[in-house]
């Protein structure tokens, strides 16, 4: 089996922008609330969950296997109804991997990321992503993403590779 | 001018239920998900915000300007076209004064809570509260609540009244 090695880049706004959005409020649009004690940078994340009567839900995911890395991915799944966003509840970093939305992706087009413990992401809709993995088995994440009918998952896999990704 | 002393109450569900829900993993519907490494506590809370074509928003607030308890209510609002999420980043808790929906509320019908760290809330629409306020200079909560056309914040004040919410 072919090993393919994909070193984790740091998660920015700018390198993920082809996948979806960088919940956080480094370079985002804000401006005082509430007689100015509270400051609130706004609209950071496209929710995208109307498609055949969907609507949004809230929801927290929580670990049941730890994941270390280096890791292998096991495959990348899309969401063709919606968008869904991962938010960590406790300043912990997450690790995601992703492909642009469309035609199953080639292992050479896939990149991942690693966040700096205060930055959520949103994919939009349709785009390639893997499971959600925890590197600490408190991690609690905020997910916000749709519900409603239709089929709203789709996986691809790699029979004939092995996707490692890594610090290094 | 009169004064009244409000105590904080623990955050629960079912206190909390005539104003909103909890966002909590306590007493979730869950489920496991990525084949088993995942748990979900699903639909937590319900986002309403589609009225007079609003969408979805994610945002973050952080503090400008430091609360302490006891602290004096300035005044509550209500958002008549949407609900409103507060969920923190950071397990710190948050202090929340509610009215149910419908005429703005006398003193007497306020009640107001303490969250244990883990919890958000999320504010039915039209539900009375007061203005966020941090006790935690570094706090971040997320929040997700309605964009979109119409005057959609309505401010209710106690002129005659000091309103103080405490622990004690």
């Amino acid at each position: 089996m072919q090993q393919l090695n994909i070193i984790l880049e740091p998660l920015t706004r700018e390198a993920f922008a082809p996948f979806g959005d960088v919940v956080e409020i480094e370079g985002a649009k804000h401006f005082a609330i509430n007689r100015g004690t509270v400051e609130r940078y706004n609209d950071v994340a496209t929710v995208d969950t109307s498609e055949q009567d969907g609507r949004t839900l809230i929801s927290i995911v929580c670990c049941n296997e730890l994941a270390t890395l280096p890791y292998t991915l096991p495959f990348v799944e899309r969401h063709p109804l919606g968008s869904q966003s991962f938010i960590p509840m406790d300043n912990t970093p997450i690790v995601v991997a992703v492909a642009k939305a469309g035609e199953p992706p080639g292992s050479d087009h896939i990149r991942a990321f690693i966040s700096n413990g205060q930055q959520g992401i949103n994919y939009h809709k349709g785009v390639w992503h893997m499971p959600m993995l925890f590197l600490n088995a408190d991690q609690r994440m905020i997910v916000i993403d749709r519900g409603g009918p239709g089929d709203n998952c789709e996986e691809h896999h790699f029979p004939e590779e092995e996707i490692v990704l890594s610090r290094t």
